[in-house]
């Protein structure tokens, strides 16, 4: 028996435009002055904490998000994005605090989210397209929408962290703890 | 061939106070006097949204954590704590609004970790123990470091449904967001 897939779409711009502006603040909450090294928690070679993460997000503000809302609203011929480059905080944190990275993150995404309610996109706007160099032909909204859970992506992230962080610390209670029970975290 | 899995014990005291007087902060900033749903967006059918979860973690303020570290410091010869309930907030968060139960769970915890400052603990308090009534006999310190990663098992949680939510919505870049190409989220 072959079931149906309803594919919902539940994209609203205001909407995203509502929690886009707040990620910053939950972030600056949880990891502004801290004592401890919280920000400093990954979970193990090769994977990433909240500090790698936060200068992962400044890069995103600097080139991905609205620099690629501008090529696909902008008039050049050629709507291929520039590659982003994932690794590109490992050389740009250098130096920095996290509370640095914090207050630069939430700068740039409150210019970038002026930006974007200055566009006054309709729904053809929003229709249109750019070229991702591995992804191919992408909407405004599909670019507007990944962005708007981008960052909750990174603190589901953070978050396994933190919490496998005390793994052997709870003792039984790991038995109710979803992610110290799945092998892949 | 076996390997050798190495148990680290990460638990701090003051470090788990830090975290815990941070997270009703971020859950604020998050959900405090949204014009959208975020805060009652889930994953389907008995799943929880942000305003379940917040209630579940006022009811553990109130009955679980402290209450249970009392027990264990107490003089009472039953050391047994009482089940908590998992579903209380289907009752208790009954007319409440978002903004009042964010409000209620940060003034809970607030004066929940003035009182666990006020116990002033050794080393010798921490391993002191007491009996879940299904997990069996427990220390004071795994009791400690459970409730410091509960708000962040519960943000993992809220994150992924927010990521979910959008699935549709990203078109390819479905690809790069590892919560939608996981089977199980």
């Amino acid at each position: 028996m072959a079931f149906l897939t309803i594919k919902t779409m539940n994209f609203h711009l205001d909407k995203s435009i509502e929690l886009l502006a707040r990620t910053p603040q939950a972030y600056k909450e949880l990891f502004t002055g801290l004592q401890y090294d919280w920000a400093h928690i990954n979970e193990g070679a090769n994977t990433w904490n909240a500090f790698d993460i936060v200068g992962h997000l400044i890069h995103g503000e600097q080139t991905d998000w609205v620099p690629r809302g501008r090529i696909i609203l902008g008039n050049q011929a050629d709507k291929t994005f520039v590659p982003f480059d994932r690794f590109a905080q490992e050389q740009l944190s250098v130096g920095k605090t996290m509370d640095e990275l914090l207050e630069e993150f939430d700068q740039l995404r409150q210019a970038n989210l002026q930006e974007l309610k200055s566009w006054n996109l309709s729904p053809t706007d929003l229709a249109k397209t750019g070229i991702h160099p591995d992804l191919g032909t992408v909407t405004l909204q599909e670019l507007l929408a990944t962005w708007t859970i981008h960052d909750m992506a990174h603190l589901n992230q953070i978050s396994r962290a933190l919490v496998k962080h005390y793994a052997q610390d709870v003792g039984p209670w790991h038995q109710y703890i979803r992610l110290l029970k799945d092998k892949q975290g």
